[in-house]
């Protein structure tokens, strides 16, 4: 095989109560990375596009050849390869952008050059990859797209991945308000401390949502997704939140929040007609405040990256 | 039925990273209350035992009467009762020993006046008795003793009791060092105020905790018992606990934290021939600390109280 073309995922991470802990990978959007092996003996980036040439051709400041480059070190692999990234979804959309072109390159180069790691084994490289575009060693977006599915962070010293059982008719409807947050921005506005009360408050929760997931309990996951550490203070970031989010719960979503640093929303029903119908009403709230959006309906995406 | 006796067990609450919001029920010890109906028209106390003189006689200062005078004022039921209350735990000793009262209290008067009303109907009056002791609306005792098994209090407001699915061969090893930690001094050394990622953390372990009992996975419950927010402080009014716990993780144990605000110690294993092995080696190394000592060895109590 001489190149090969992967789709790798957006994701949803904090997921309300789960604030740098928790992340789902959607079906769609997601970005597309091919990787051709190149007689150069070195790493380039061919060509970026949808990203209105907003990211770095520089291989050592592109989230996904910093991710491979990690990888090749890792194995002490000298290769030549010729990199193209298509970004389908916004830069700063709280989709996990980022964390899907780290994960995408990683992915491709594993199977290109047939490494047969482990997901266990490529995460660190993702998560290098990552580190280019967040500033930070964050895994909530990117062991989703990388695994697939629910991801709970247990820690991260040493990192400890634990994939959560979901209900099978779990949709996630999403609003993409097209303005633009940057994760350090909205890392910013949080508060170093929290009373005690809080922190107690946000493991019940976090808790909570876990459960209602491993035991299909829709009711006990509607009333875990509850944040208290990000949303009070990033969904005033977001134009309209409390009118959007009231617009997904009036028809039925069983809970909305923010996904990752926002600006987009997410929520969550059980059929596909529910989804719809929930991103119809939080697209039509939206649009008083925010003049262009995009929408997204997936189930969650057990499976992660694929070959395309 | 002109009189009942009832059993209602101790509890280990907070379970390491579950501080506030987690317990669970132990088979032994605990408290026994007898309730006998009388034609005084009154709630009298007519003997208490084990408690060294130290329990009030005052219907309206002990939490079992409390308990039972507001389900029976909750109910708008006049009835004399005389009632007799035996401890069989230390007062103070971090096992939930005013919960188990209260709960024996409440569950007795339910069962012998056929009011046949749910545990959740009976869990505030439960929580009333409880506040005389504590002074806090806390369920992480009374809510595992009156249900049985482990109890996740996922909110306070309203109250949201979630009972965990546990491993079967789950055992429980507890020390009582023969000292007395008051809850309310034990939560006065507590900061108010904790960092933003020790709250996630916090909830971190929370999730992964329960997501470890419900998969019966021993290794992901052993490295989520952990608890940033109490045990760095109150572990230092337990003498040699780093040393017990030590002892404990020496000969096996799953892992080893403080139950409730101390001053006993509880740690998990598989078999009852290693909780009787940890046991040992948690009185012995705290026999250098602390001049006597009780030990227990316990199942998780799947069912709660019980009519004797």
């Amino acid at each position: 095989m001489e190149s090969i073309k992967v789709f790798s995922p957006a994701s949803v991470s904090n997921v309300g109560p789960g604030f740098d802990i928790m992340g789902f990978a959607l079906h769609q959007p997601g970005d597309e990375v091919i990787v051709k092996k190149s007689n150069l003996n070195k790493i380039e980036i061919t060509k970026i596009s949808g990203d209105n040439g907003r990211l770095p051709l520089n291989p050592n400041e592109n989230t996904t050849t910093v991710g491979i480059q990690s990888l090749l070190k890792d194995q002490n692999i000298n290769v030549g390869l010729k990199i193209e990234i298509h970004k389908k979804m916004g830069i700063g959309s709280g989709l996990g952008s980022s964390a899907a072109s780290a994960v995408a390159g990683v992915f491709a180069v594993n199977s290109l050059l047939n490494l047969n790691l482990s997901n266990d084994e490529l995460l660190k490289h993702c998560m290098a990859g990552e580190y280019v575009a967040s500033k930070a060693f964050h895994a909530d977006n990117v062991a989703p797209a990388l695994y697939g599915g629910f991801i709970l962070i247990r820690d991260y010293n040493p990192i400890d991945i634990i994939k959560i059982d979901l209900p099978s008719d779990l949709y996630c409807s999403i609003l993409y308000p097209d303005i633009e947050i940057k994760t350090c921005e909205a890392r910013k506005i949080l508060k170093p401390n929290v009373k005690l009360k809080t922190a107690i408050s946000q493991a019940g929760n976090s808790a909570g949502l876990i459960v209602g997931f491993m035991k299909n309990d829709f009711e006990l996951i509607s009333r875990s997704l509850v944040d208290h550490l990000a949303e009070p203070f990033r969904s005033k970031l977001i134009p309209g939140y409390d009118k959007i989010r009231d617009a997904a719960l009036n028809v039925g979503a069983i809970n909305c929040n923010i996904t990752g640093s926002g600006p987009s929303m997410f929520a969550f029903s059980t059929s596909e007609s529910d989804a719809l119908k929930i991103v119809r009403a939080m697209k039509n709230a939206s649009s008083k405040f925010t003049k262009s959006n995009k929408t997204y309906v997936s189930k969650i995406n057990l499976t992660g990256p694929k070959i395309l």
